[in-house]
């Protein structure tokens, strides 16, 4: 299976332990591997964070955003009040700002040193 | 392998034959075409637009976007000029305006039907 690596900033990554630059150069079992990661991991997130929803990306190469040489999937668990955002309505988005949101914004290292153990101790389940 | 549907405004989806709502519903070998399906036609649609890079997303719920209740990847080519929007430099996002774009805003019933037939015979040779 291929490996599983907290992301700094509280989403996830996901990514294959070979290193592989682009999306395309993973070869079919590795393509799958990865994604039956992503796919268990984003249950147990959505889970963990009490989501409905969940958001997969992959930025493959510098000109889709990717910010390392690597292919990796990002996974976002989503809640009700992450679609209001771009409605307008800044009363319901100030209102039921998600947890997730406010984390990102205030933690500390050792905040997220103490969010990892609970990610690892999650994810050591799978 | 999974189906091919041209996504009505220029970016492709790829979804399972399988009516499935979540990502985390789909077995693993849907998984597996499902992605092998993405990585063959994405490849394609970069060469064919002379990209660089592509985006691949799934809104997996509805407080992730999705807005119809099926499992779809979006696949979006990028180049150079994609990574520039976001960067506040107007004048070279106005200069080096990706045609894909051009024909998102523009087109005509007539034109995405035209595409769509370019595409039909791009990827019939997968």
């Amino acid at each position: 299976m291929s490996s599983i690596e907290q992301y700094a900033f509280g989403p996830f990554k996901i990514d294959p332990r070979r290193d592989a630059v682009r999306f395309g150069d993973l070869t079919a079992d590795e393509t799958r591997d990865l994604w039956l990661t992503a796919q268990t991991v984003g249950t147990q997130l959505e889970s963990y964070h009490k989501a409905s929803s969940l958001a997969f990306a992959i930025q493959d190469g510098p000109q889709a955003g990717q910010t390392v040489p690597h292919v990796h999937i990002h996974i976002v668990p989503r809640k009700a009040a992450s679609s209001e955002e771009n409605d307008g309505n800044k009363d319901v988005k100030e209102k039921q700002k998600l947890d997730l949101d406010i984390q990102m914004k205030n933690r500390t290292m050792e905040e997220m040193a103490q969010e990892a153990d609970e990610y690892r101790s999650l994810l050591s389940k799978i």
